[in-house]
């Protein structure tokens, strides 16, 4: 898989990086001039356009400008960046959800145009490759038995498992097609695998803050969440996890491995062999959401705790549903030892997933436009985060902290102790312009000074102005 | 909608009705000499070529004959018809599902071709209209917003919402469209109602046999079901029903109040009338599973139990699965006063439903087509059942029972009591034929002389020679 990335990756994309590296690292600074188009062209051995399309790459992320008649100068600064926030402190006893109403005051909305682009969790339309799905669509109909009116296998589309089997070599997953089982994507996963292990009472661990879905999910069955502290670069912290373990406080983890929702958090993968290890060593099982797995902004895709597991304790949990379609409802499990209670909570509770729109999924993946629509994915939204730390250390209030996610769509930041993101939320909604709450992602009194922005959306203008007005609004409430 | 219907029905079915009526009645007896062509045409003021037409009709679902140089026959004879099963007699106690053994081996080879068409609970693929639904998904391709890779609405796609509203009015349902949410299926609607109604060791009340998706759908959430006696005509015995609800015994209904699965009742409707009337004074809720509801072989939409529903304890759940696609997962569920309950479990377990399938069926709808291929679908199947019931009386052992289904596409079977259905479908499994015996439909010692066909097949010689055969292993066990 590496190789045939490289091999892909434009040359100016591999000029663009290595420039960028020195920027984001330090080496070349704010106002610091660029070697000229000329020189590029010589020191890599590239025509002009190669050298242009260089810059503007990086250009196009806020990185460096043009200035008429003189050059290519540094933007972006690093003491720029927003400060990194801490490692959470959530309190070390489990809760039940009770309380609802802040998050579907927010999300009562989804489906609907306008003003929620910031608050959402799922890149935007524009961002899609609509017109290859289509034609995915035309082929399915053509080649699927039946078109797909006809119910699949219980454990789902056979052309999709041993396209999703072969996916997971690039994390050395090595799991074989009749260890998945497909599902009406990773929520719809995560449900049945919660299902299968918990029982009302149970309590399952989770990193603070958590994505809200996990809370609303453990609310309905009845289980209760125990947050662990998590470092906003690395994740989880292992010392309160293994605290936790020896206190028998766990019946099951629950953890969003790689760029987490809304920490933007990915486990070294040192840590998730260590996190594996230690569930082992308690025989606690792990459901590991890894959704945001594919969207990384380094060289490679970080592994999965799965990659680890070798005692069948981790039930491995994905979909397509941040990067190519949301609404067709494709996802999966691999759940390990726990195949056949998996399975029979997707037969009992619907029998088949919808045939058609997952053979799509299977032809995305089998011709290569999934790994090509990454690609550009993935530089797309990098770019982004770029734009909206800039933006934050630009228009948000003096000492605001914001995280710095390696890949994923979701910025979590942290405004000055004073500014609750609740009464800053009501006063954005007269103006159309939205975000989520701190608040809503934990169940304990804490983050009301914290908010999620999505930055999985086209940039222009008006995404400029409106992170502009944001932060100007936030500066009112000091 | 009566008279659209009467409209759009051709003559030459009106004539065969007639007749059929005649023959059903006993007007009309075996062997006797039905009018001539002339005659028909001279009587209904017909061309040759309607009058050829009705009588084609009936012989296609086996109720008339010809003979060469002499004319048409009844061939149909109501005496030879098996006799109706008694009403069922579970016993009174709730019992908690805990084996499933049986139904796994029988159903584990779901989606496989072969020898399951006689066992299986949907209709076959030759019978679903698969060219008009590519059609559609081409139209959804292009009319629905982002061509459906965006989530729908939690409550689901409005179009289909207002087409299902609509359709409601045809059981005098009245439902407005902003009264349903859109679920994956049936069994999803149904598996969201009883998350939303029931907790671990609660009881469910479900007629008596019971489809086994139910008993499994129980089994995994920790209900207790209670099995109430049910007549293979008119479905639940109210009085066992009232006896249960005054002794306390019942937390939940869970009815196919249209063409049960596994006998084929139907509740007429002024039971249902007074089983919503009774489940009123008792404060307690129906989901009704009426998924089966639009393949009627009478003249009209038999009505729900929702149309008499004036307190909204009743849940009324339906999909196109047995009719249209059952791939699409496309269900819905009209909740009552239990829709915020209801639509939670749907955003908490799976967000959205597939977007593109779901306004595939609202476009099905809309233009009618459905309508068109429902009567096409039902005549179909009115004429396999005759079929298969003289099937059974000519093939299988003396003294065997059958229902009489008037819609659905099942027929339940009681053969002697000497015969073990177990022992005869392993016996039937090396000729490659398979049914479902009639053991996996309760959780008490019962039915062990019992199995249910599937109808909904493509009546030809082979499915006769297996009907045969099946006939023929029966006696052979005697």
């Amino acid at each position: 898989m590496k190789k045939v990335k490289e091999k892909l990756d434009f040359m100016y994309i591999r000029i663009a990086k290595v420039i960028e590296q020195q920027i984001l690292n330090g080496a070349l600074r704010t106002g610091d001039k660029l070697p000229s188009l000329r020189t590029i062209c010589r020191e890599y051995g590239v025509s002009q356009n190669t050298a242009l399309s260089a810059y503007y790459n990086l250009e196009s992320k806020m990185l460096i400008e043009t200035k008429p008649q003189s050059g290519y100068y540094v933007r972006y600064s690093k003491t720029k960046v927003p400060a990194l926030p801490q490692i959470t402190k959530p309190e070390a006893e489990a809760h039940y959800a009770d309380s609802e109403l802040l998050v579907r005051k927010i999300y009562d909305g989804l489906g609907e145009d306008g003003h929620l682009a910031l608050a959402l969790g799922i890149p935007a339309n524009e961002l899609l490759p609509i017109a290859k799905l289509n034609k995915g669509l035309t082929v399915a109909m053509r080649e699927l038995k039946g078109s797909g009116v006809m119910y699949d296998k219980i454990e789902g589309n056979e052309r999709l498992r041993r396209q999703i089997a072969r996916w997971s070599f690039a994390m050395e997953g090595h799991l074989n097609h009749d260890e998945i089982i497909t599902t009406g994507g990773c929520l719809n996963a995560l449900s049945y695998c919660m299902m299968a292990l918990t029982k009302r009472g149970d309590t399952v661990a989770m990193e603070s803050p958590i994505s809200f879905g996990m809370l609303q999910l453990a609310q309905v069955l009845g289980v209760k969440v125990l947050e662990l502290p998590s470092d906003p670069q690395h994740g989880i912290d292992l010392n309160a996890l293994e605290d936790a373990l020896k206190a028998n406080k766990i019946n099951v983890c629950l953890f969003i491995s790689n760029f987490s929702n809304p920490l933007g958090s990915c486990m070294p993968d040192e840590n998730k062999k260590q996190t594996v290890r230690l569930l082992e060593k308690y025989n606690i099982p792990l459901i590991e959401n890894d959704l945001n797995g594919d969207i990384y902004f380094g060289q490679q895709r970080p592994k999965s705790c799965k990659t680890y597991d070798e005692s069948g304790l981790v039930l491995w949990c994905s979909s397509v549903s941040k990067t190519l379609a949301p609404g067709y409802r494709v996802g999966w499990v691999a759940p390990g030892k726990f195949k056949n209670e998996v399975r029979r909570m997707k037969l009992y509770h619907s029998i088949s997933s919808t045939s058609v729109t997952h053979e799509v999924i299977a032809w995305f993946l089998e011709t290569g436009r999934y790994e090509s629509h990454l690609r550009k994915l993935r530089h797309t939204l990098h770019g982004n985060m770029l734009k909206f730390s800039r933006a934050i250390s630009d228009y948000f209030p003096e000492g605001t902290m914001a995280t710095r996610p390696r890949g994923g769509f979701v910025i979590w930041v942290e405004l000055p102790k004073a500014i609750d993101a609740v009464t800053l939320y009501e006063k954005c909604l007269r103006y159309k312009i939205s975000f989520a709450p701190g608040r809503i992602f934990t169940l304990q009194n804490q983050y009301d000074n914290c908010l999620r922005l999505n930055y999985g959306l086209l940039w222009d203008e008006k995404l400029e102005r409106d992170l502009k007005l944001l932060g100007e609004l936030a500066c009112r409430e000091l």
